[in-house]
């Protein structure tokens, strides 16, 4: 069976751990009002998410050097504010908005699920997150990582094979030891193709009500599921 | 005072946070039983760990490329066995008694302060162990961290400078902004020097009842106990 060698799950974050959307949405709305700017605030959190992958592409490209996803993550903002006519912010405004990322609120699922699978299994993220948020984001969630693997620690991005396979290094395992958990058909296409074993945990409000992909498994992934407590529960861990 | 301004904790681990020594002696002890093998375990405890400073100095004087600390402790082990005459293991024994090194237990006071301290600081490794080596130890011992740092997330050995820069940049910190915490007074003298805050942990007990080092502060720092519960304490952490 494709699932009995594995001993380490490591999961996606933005999207399949966390849900993103929401809680930046709920944190800019609340920072407007503070500061009394009314903007479309669901558009702006779908924009700055927007700017993710490009802003990724232009590091997996090689176009740009090494470059934290904080990092990234800032910029985008500060072209987002300036393209909505947000003005004046000071530098610490900008950091509290750009540090929202370390601040998202996880699944109803998600921690009593990895707090079961942490049992059996070494859990760890496997998230494009810079090592610094990600550790920031599992004290917020009391998310109970073993370990913080990221594509910091690989210096390369997902979906790059490389973001998996020096990840799989530095916890000495084979692919096949090895499943990625991802709510991303792509993610687990990626992992697939690198050997590692694989589990769909469909997220279909990670993108708000109009999501349109990743609704489905587009492939026979080795675990297809839709929380993390069905994740434990194929993985073969007791029930709380 | 040089410990407001502390967001991070991080810990050196063998013989600040778990007794290696009683550790390995215990498991070579009872797989010499098994074997019906009779040697001075005490003395080829010692020994391995004497090996270890040389192992890594061959890495850190670059002689030799990075390699990881399994794989050091690995051959300083098939080394020993070779010259106390002990032949014939199979390598799943030669791995099992490698990993020996994963399977440490805490000092009595580790896990409580860990926990207490865990609450209001990151707490992290910043030890020569590698990552796996690190991870599957922490599972074994209870040990809460928030996040495995490592002479090979830095690919530098302590006390090289690099090993403790690179990995407060993985946390996203200036140095002022962590403390290491260590048994072993060279170790605090190079991380001091690297801008961290400092905490001596004294483990009178680490090298057995003939320690003779160690077993004092040879400076200032900026916190000195003889538990975790100490550090807890003098680091503003509520009692549990």
């Amino acid at each position: 069976m494709a699932k009995e060698h594995v001993k380490a799950i490591v999961f996606d974050v933005f999207g399949t751990v966390v849900d993103w959307r929401t809680s930046v949405i709920a944190e800019l709305a609340a920072f407007g009002r503070g500061r009394g700017i009314t903007r479309d605030w669901e558009a702006f959190a779908d924009d700055w998410r927007g700017l993710y992958q490009p802003s990724l592409e232009e590091v997996r490209s090689g176009r740009r050097d090494w470059t934290i996803l904080d990092a990234l993550h800032r910029e985008s903002l500060v072209t987002l504010l300036d393209r909505s006519g947000i003005e004046g912010l000071a530098d610490h405004e900008i950091e509290h908005l750009t540090r929202i990322w370390h601040r998202l609120r996880p699944w109803p699922d998600s921690v009593e699920g990895l707090h079961r699978l942490k049992r059996r299994y070494i859990i760890g993220t496997l998230s494009n997150g810079n090592v610094g948020l990600l550790t920031r984001l599992a004290k917020f969630a009391g998310l109970p990582w073993d370990v913080i693997l990221s594509a910091e620690t690989a210096r390369a991005y997902k979906r790059q094979r490389e973001a998996y396979l020096r990840n799989l290094e530095l916890l000495n395992l084979h692919p096949h030891e090895v499943m990625l958990a991802a709510a991303h058909n792509d993610d687990l296409e990626a992992a697939s193709s690198a050997g590692l074993r694989t589990a769909f945990v469909v997220r279909p409000n990670e993108y708000g009500p109009r999501q349109s992909k990743d609704l489905a498994a587009e492939r026979a992934w080795d675990v297809v599921t839709d929380s993390f407590l069905g994740l434990a529960d194929a993985m073969g861990c007791e029930r709380s």
